[in-house]
């Protein structure tokens, strides 16, 4: 089996040399659920002028460019791309997130921080109707570009 | 039913004024589940000096700390506490956090921040071994003080 | 003639002691406006689930919070309210903000670096259709509270 | 006319994809002015060892490297170099800035943050004296490299 | 012996419990020295309009403010008062730094990081000239206020 | 002699342009000792859990990669590797930083920002049974790469 990424010989944690990996175009995507009750859905457009959504995808815009600050062992990746997109369904709302990048590592990590941290600004704006909420299904949906292979999740939701 | 709480009467989003309300202390928990392969779960402990868990032990508290950057509408609130625990069951890893706080509002956003950077960190760590890793149950447990009132989930983990 | 306030004895930059300072409420209001052309303008509503005002509002938010990382000698103030508001008249958007805090000083910086940001990140999404845009205008409306007295602008926009 | 440059074809805010962009060698110069009294202008040279100047050239040179995590959807961009320089004049503060950078994009917003933080910061250290001091006239000067081709703004101050 | 402060019963690193705390006022004082040659000391102030030791003391207020995002277990304290003074010497520069707050905790680690940084800054302004500098000394001078009471160090610089 | 490096010819502080340097990979090596009394050292692994040497560890690799966010005139340099060690003598604990880019500059800074960061946060999670603790030798090991040549430091700890 593969060794932990993040740890040397001894096993202290490090950042993992990546100097002598060329940049490559790298692609992640990846998904969030955020479960809520349908009275909570239905007061999300009754905003005439604001939209939880919107407020979700700019701040997952700007968590995927400081991923490096909050998971420690990651690179600090220049981001080409940032998209985030969102499914209403009836027992809650879908998060894609798909980060493009050049780089010797990355995407994977910087997609699901994105994709967390619009779950977590879904539920802290829709918070006062229903402190039940749940987030779930954070899994990566496919990665391509790097040395360890592409990467696409089995089921995707 | 209520209002959604970040929006002014126009719907615009907006930081709600929290100025009118005396400092309470408030303590909230909140919960994530980081499933992973058995062959993930054993390669953990095989580190004789590091372990993916303190990494992400840190980078919750860093994070908890750091939540009114993530999340627009949350509020600056310095932090009393922050706890951050670990369960390592058949089929992955629990992570359990505490927040405790003296503020005007708070501690729910921050404790569900922590929660979920512990979870990014510990797939980070593994992901060499598992893409398919999975973060799910990113739920608060309980929350006390505050007008609200107070809130125990009705079935924990 | 009062003094520069973040200067000591010998002259060297200091964030001045607010120690002494009992915690009052304070209110600042600012305002920016960003002249662009009728082109511009007309081209702002033409996204349909889109809006360069939306992601401005919560730029600035996220900014007011960190007023004391970007002007050095700004004390960390928690802000208990931050609005953010925009009035599209023919040459131009206008910016009004609202930054509410209890604190030893603060408000003003705040809410004048809200407007800023707000005013920049509307250049930033019209910039592709018009490199003259031109931000000015950018002071303070009004402020209440903290030992120095109320203040109104004489001529508000 | 040309696109809204942050939108995607259903109109989302997104991080424009910048991949398919060679990096090449981008200058930018933007401009602001800072209007005071005369009295308070006199007053700048006044301290022995401190500046305001300086604190305002080290706030703006921070901030130019800080432009990504203030405008949501700037890339982040290794800038080259940062020079922010002053003139007084009768009426007030004019400030100067250059940003270079070899990137896909940029330069442009990153200048602009310098000049518009510079700004602020000598608002901040006069503010005791004049609560009137007003920012204007924060435009770009002149733009060098990128696809969209040069640009020199044809009045500058 | 006292315990370890950061460490719950079981050993696990964490932000101690400060809630029960009532803020009082605290002052720290911290000191570093750093070391360069004399034919680098001579060439300090050949700087017609700048000079290293004010974009230290800025680089300090600013890093005293951002403590704890630095230091894991530190908790969120705003600071009243940051003042970074700096004397030259035969053989190198001291640095002086004061930090006041009225908190729980706190003001000794944002007055050694201050020092910290000044000094780390003062290096780099001046590495292009001799790399052996070294920074030593670095310690607290005093502190006030909290529980554990007073301290003075017994030999001062 | 060599001038300072970040004034231009006026004398005013500025971020050096790298931007006519190709990227060269480069290596830093710093150096920082922690003095403490024999009985805290022995404190040290009484925690069966947690361990003040890993979360010194995580805050150095995180301070790496924010040094142009604490320095003010240093470059953005994406990191490719961050290696923190520890050596515990009879007397203290010895840091041992090694950083590894691919850049126009850097990798020196950060090295000493790793150590320094490091040093301050075994101080604090110590600092309960010390407050003499003293930090000290904080200088460069050793840098290779760039215009300015190899250096090795004559006498190394």
């Amino acid at each position: 089996m593969s060794k932990l990424s993040h740890y040397d010989d001894s096993g202290a944690a490090r950042m993992v040399d990546i100097s002598a990996k060329a940049p490559t175009a790298r692609v992640a995507r990846a998904h969030a659920f955020v479960r809520m009750s349908p009275e909570v859905l239905a007061a999300l457009p009754n905003n005439p002028k604001g939209d939880p959504l919107e407020v979700a995808r700019i701040a997952a815009i700007l968590a995927a460019k400081r991923t490096w600050e909050l998971i420690p062992l990651c690179h600090q990746i220049p981001l080409a791309q940032v998209d985030v997109d969102f499914r209403i369904e009836a027992s809650g709302i879908r998060v894609f997130t798909v980060v493009v990048c050049a780089a010797g590592t990355g995407a994977e990590m910087e997609a699901l921080t994105a994709a967390s941290v619009a779950a977590l600004t879904i539920y802290d704006m829709t918070k006062a109707l229903d402190k039940a909420i749940e987030i779930s299904e954070l899994y990566l949906l496919s990665k391509s570009g790097g040395k360890s292979g592409d990467y696409e999740r089995s089921t995707n939701a």
